[in-house]
């Protein structure tokens, strides 16, 4: 796409004549929502990419199109201002790469949004002395307040939540753990630039016992006993934290049922997990 | 910031001297994780950004900061290039801002990742015939196929799942609910975008039962005998669909019991609630 073009080539395209140089489209593929996806995959010159994308808005407005997506890999950031100034607004981003759209029609625009949460996740584990393993945090809102918490972490695109917990648990811990269910989630907002956050606690069983901390985050790691770390003044002053304290405890002593992970077979391959209280479902 | 400055000028506020213009430097806010976010809030000619950035950066160095963030507002989108080409990556961006980010030390980056999930619902109503409230689409996968399925929708971020439910409940059909519980949810990846998915089935007890089914996105609504609904052969053949219309059948009938919904107090009086078996935890 480096050849030189124009606005003027583009008029001339009506009257197309050997000598004249017709101007190019940029390359779309259609979705499903009666829309176009383009990505830009090679360096242009500002001044070429405006007449090529106005002549290709001009064409997809023709064919009825409704949502136009570019998506720039951010070696071309070159290209954001003049697409802006195109009219199209961002849509979201990722380290690699902005995406911006632009919606066709005179009709209410109904594109769908960003991503709106981030997933986290808490790990309860306990040992056959009823102690559960805890940390202190070294940087963050507990850092400096002597609160023993459980193990957090952040659920990664394409992780599962199931997965994320082992995960989490071995690299601040050390211990070796498998999952058993989600014993509760709560949902909260505004909690990282805007975005909701929705936060798992995982209750898991523990394959290892001997605690290798991770030094780059925390402070300090110990199986605790369970009351003590119900009965922390941190854990009776914030709703929240008592809630979740009791439910662990609940669930380490009796019959609390939550929601185990339940793969499911899928035509495509993918690895989907159903969450539900798989007892009663079995039972009746 | 729109005096003109220059590299040259950051070297003179060496030896500042009366005639000659010292260097602006960005104003930023300190992040609880040593970190400084800039907010651009005039436009800027890019040839007095940039040294107005490098000399920010050198300052931010020497103050050991580590994540440098500068949120972009669209309006300002002729200064994307300038900050990439300083060594900024995208972090994320929504439809009004492009927010970039930069590590400043040498050690690796500890910097948050993007939101990561998209969240939607899908609601399950009995009214006391035992039939079920399902629609037929008029656009995606299942627009002209004919499956009845439940209402579904996106919970908007800001937006608690519970009151997403009874949103696009009252939106695809007309009919007054009201929230009972989470019967199930299931995370799927690459869903859009590349990004994750979470989904939750949930159970609403309905308040009013004539249909008025939005056209723009329903193609038809009935009320529709549970049998009927669970022996759809799309549900048979699907794994995923033929769990949650077996666990919905469950709940209809017994003591299937979810998460439901419990408003948690906080200090900072943000609307936060915690999903969990209740009927377990009160029982012990």
């Amino acid at each position: 796409m480096s050849s030189t073009t124009s606005l003027e080539s583009m008029k001339e395209q009506m009257v197309p004549e050997n000598e004249v140089e017709q101007v190019r489209l940029l390359n779309g593929v259609e979705d499903s929502y009666e829309g176009i996806i383009v990505e830009i995959k090679e360096h242009m010159d500002s001044r070429n990419f405006v007449p090529i994308l106005r002549a290709s808005i001009s064409q997809w407005k023709q064919q009825g199109k409704k949502g136009v997506w570019i998506k720039l890999p951010i070696e071309f950031s070159n290209l954001v201002n003049p697409v802006v100034q195109e009219g199209f607004r961002y849509h979201h981003a990722e380290p690699e790469y902005l995406m911006l759209v632009r919606w066709l029609p005179n009709s209410p625009d109904t594109l769908p949004a960003n991503a709106s949460h981030r997933v986290g996740i808490g790990a309860f584990i306990v040992n056959n002395k009823r102690e559960v393993l805890v940390i202190q945090e070294n940087s963050g809102g507990f850092k400096g307040t002597g609160v023993w918490k459980l193990p957090t972490g952040v659920v990664n695109e394409g992780e599962d939540i199931c997965e994320a917990a082992i995960r989490e648990v071995k690299e601040e811990t050390g211990i070796e753990a498998e999952f058993i269910e989600i014993l509760a989630f709560r949902q909260s907002h505004h909690a990282f630039f805007g975005k909701s956050d929705l936060f798992f606690v995982c209750m898991l069983q523990p394959h290892s016992f001997n605690i290798r901390k991770q030094d780059s985050e925390v402070e300090a790691a110990q199986w605790m006993p369970i009351e003590d770390y119900l009965n922390q003044p941190y854990n009776k002053e914030h709703q929240l934290f008592q809630y979740v304290a009791e439910i662990c405890k609940t669930k380490s002593e009796g019959d609390y049922v939550g929601f185990p992970a339940i793969p499911i077979a899928t035509a495509s391959n993918k690895k989907i997990y159903l969450y539900f209280n798989n007892r009663d479902f079995n039972r009746l």
